[in-house]
């Protein structure tokens, strides 16, 4: 061992024994693995099982059709949305979960559009065809992005007659006008994990007249992001990185309160309506956040995720930042000690306000490190066509993981 | 007890005796309560606690991120879609299990005039604006649907300028013509549990360029729905009704083999891309049915639905047709038996070709009435404003549990 890394886990060593969340490591299933691929999928929050088992055996096979109103199953996606409010940074009444993040982009899109044109103004809508010159015609989308928001993008202007604007983030104040309808940006890079601008960017889109919608999928349990703070407008994220909500758990969108009356979604389903169970012809949007629901909510996974929420009990998310940071830098400080120079380039920025909960690192051959590196314990995961991503989840992922993570990569690479 | 009371249970005791399906209940959680709400949320196959216990445990616990490979978990749409295939008479590749029965309509409805205005003939599509006379620019829906099926056609005709016509299913052939583009249909009406004419309807539609759509949530699983026999173009359904998939669980979409290549999902997620991985801006379309599935796959509630289908094993659908009709026969002629005159009025109609798989009485105070049934341990629902419904799943309800339920009926409106 050298004296470099000897050293190194020495500090990793005294930062571990100083960190403040460094209990709730306990509060999940974990092994002996390094697992920093919490930003694709968290860990097994310990809780979990007893509870699913339960929802399971009594509440589904002993109760049966009695739990949507005596176990609570019916307002899952209203009650489940509050426990996530306070890691946005939202108040209660503005998020419902539900969905998958794909179909809640597209609820959001297509919501702030029509905001955007306003409504009873007399501007032709969708279903008129055509629109004026002058009009809200278009939507900027993050070049960038996670493929999916783009894809979903692309349908939410075609079906309302928009043009897409695909742009860096950077580059988004340049293109906004009288024109602008709508702007879909993600919080946090999934690819670099550069963490962009999120009220500045917003300011900037209010200023046009436009509506922002931001994906949270990167940051939401990473970072505090201060929704109602910062005037967001509608935003949407998943719960199966930061929030570790299980494999495929439902995603949330957030309405903010001051839009709610005007949000008229693309999605209408029966749960949306004011009146779920008088089963009338007419649809009548229900008040509030609600009208972002759709269908039968998916209770097991949905109640699996509120289990799971249990975890941030007593966490304050400013902590949780504080941890991050620390830990990306700490996770940088030992790939420069240890990897032999020009074998691999960080493309996640040094600036803490740059920065979100993970650290890319280009590499050649990237795809098979990767292999290796699981191989030998340390779980990341590989990002075509060259980047190494390393998540960093503050609630499970000790300095010494990032020591040893460090460590196993410059082996690797040797 | 009276002596029609004494005949019919020893009628009962008599069918149960011969029933070829009656081991199957054993593979249910049931207790000494007659559940006839199996259509609105079937009882919990016994099986799944410990099915869904791994998944939470070893899937996600111990072999995390793994598990979207070596558990199966991402091609888990897919191949649950061709368990449930042989259920609706549809060969492999052509359904996709995901999202809620709702999300499936829109897909469906946008994707099916999409189909019928033809692709690349120069028809100004939904981006366009506008549609010239002649065009496809006409959605039929059921007047009489369950109402999330049309809100969701509503905004599908808003976003494609299409006008919406609803009408009564009998009524459906009358305005079809040059200008239908799409037809959305109940297979059996979720109030009256009235079955529609399948192969009839589609064949109408057919004749006049149009698309169908057919909702199967109160079908599958009852009785034999022959998509490819009738040439169904498209289908949705949900799992937690006669599939005892759990609340809430994920619903299926049908993509007849003979118009995928045209599918044009309004939902484009990455999970329909051909190259999910590679991360491209540009959108293009995966082969076959995965190209109806859109964000990442919930599942929990997916493979608790796959460990659900394991009751379908050496069942066939016909001979759970031949028990439904039985059965709701039998509960009928139990109930003209005990229930004074003219305190109930079947709605269901009692042509076995016109009949689904529940019997829903029109009762005054059906509300009450419902409420003092459950207290006595027959549990049916009650829909506004006057109808009492019970559901029947040949799977795991006796023709005893009928005759009691006729029974406790009687005694509650004596």
């Amino acid at each position: 061992m050298s004296e470099a890394a000897l050293d190194l886990q020495a500090r990793a060593a005294k930062l571990d024994a100083r960190d403040e969340l460094r209990a709730k490591r306990a509060e999940f299933v974990l092994d002996d693995t390094v697992y920093l691929d919490g930003n694709s999928l968290g860990a097994l929050p310990a809780n979990v099982p007893e509870r699913v088992a339960d929802v399971i055996s009594r509440q589904w096979g002993a109760l049966r059709i009695r739990s949507w109103d005596e176990s609570g199953w019916w307002t899952a996606p209203e009650r489940i949305g509050d426990r996530i409010a306070p890691l946005v940074g939202a108040g209660r009444g503005q998020i419902v979960v539900g969905d998958s993040t794909s179909v809640n982009v597209f609820k959001a899109l297509v919501a702030a559009v029509r905001i955007a044109r306003g409504a009873g103004d007399g501007h032709p809508d969708e279903s008129g065809g055509g629109h004026p010159d002058g009009g809200r015609d278009e939507i900027v989308v993050d070049a960038t992005t996670f493929p999916t928001d783009g894809y979903i993008a692309q349908s939410a202007a075609r079906l309302t007659g928009c043009r897409l604007i695909p742009v860096a983030p950077a580059d988004v104040p340049g293109v906004l006008g009288e024109r602008t309808a709508a702007v879909l940006l993600n919080h946090a890079d999934y690819r670099t994990g550069r963490l962009h601008d999120l009220p500045g960017l917003t300011a900037a889109v209010h200023a046009a007249g436009a509506l922002v919608v931001w994906d949270l999928c990167h940051t939401a349990g990473a970072l505090p992001v201060g929704l109602d703070e910062h005037g967001v407008d509608l935003a949407v994220g998943c719960t199966y990185k930061y929030l570790n909500g299980g494999p495929g758990s439902p995603a949330y969108l957030y309405v903010r309160r001051e839009v709610q009356d005007r949000f008229d979604s693309p999605l209408p389903g029966w749960n949306s309506h004011a009146e779920p169970f008088g089963m009338r012809p007419e649809f009548e949007a229900a008040a509030g956040a609600v009208r972002g629901r759709v269908g039968t909510p998916d209770i097991l996974s949905m109640l699996a995720l509120e289990a799971a929420l249990d975890v941030w009990d007593g966490v304050e998310i400013d902590a949780v930042r504080t941890k991050s940071l620390a830990l990306t830098d700490f996770f940088l400080r030992c790939v420069e000690a240890y990897v032999p120079e020009g074998r691999v380039e960080p493309v996640t920025p040094r600036a803490h306000a740059e920065r979100g909960s993970q650290v890319a690192l280009r590499c050649e051959g990237a795809g098979d490190v990767m292999k290796r590196l699981i191989e030998q314990g340390v779980v990341g995961d590989y990002r075509a066509p060259d980047v190494l991503r390393f998540g960093f989840t503050p609630l499970y992922v000790s300095f010494a993981d990032a020591e040893r993570a460090a460590r196993v990569l410059a082996r690797t690479l040797d």
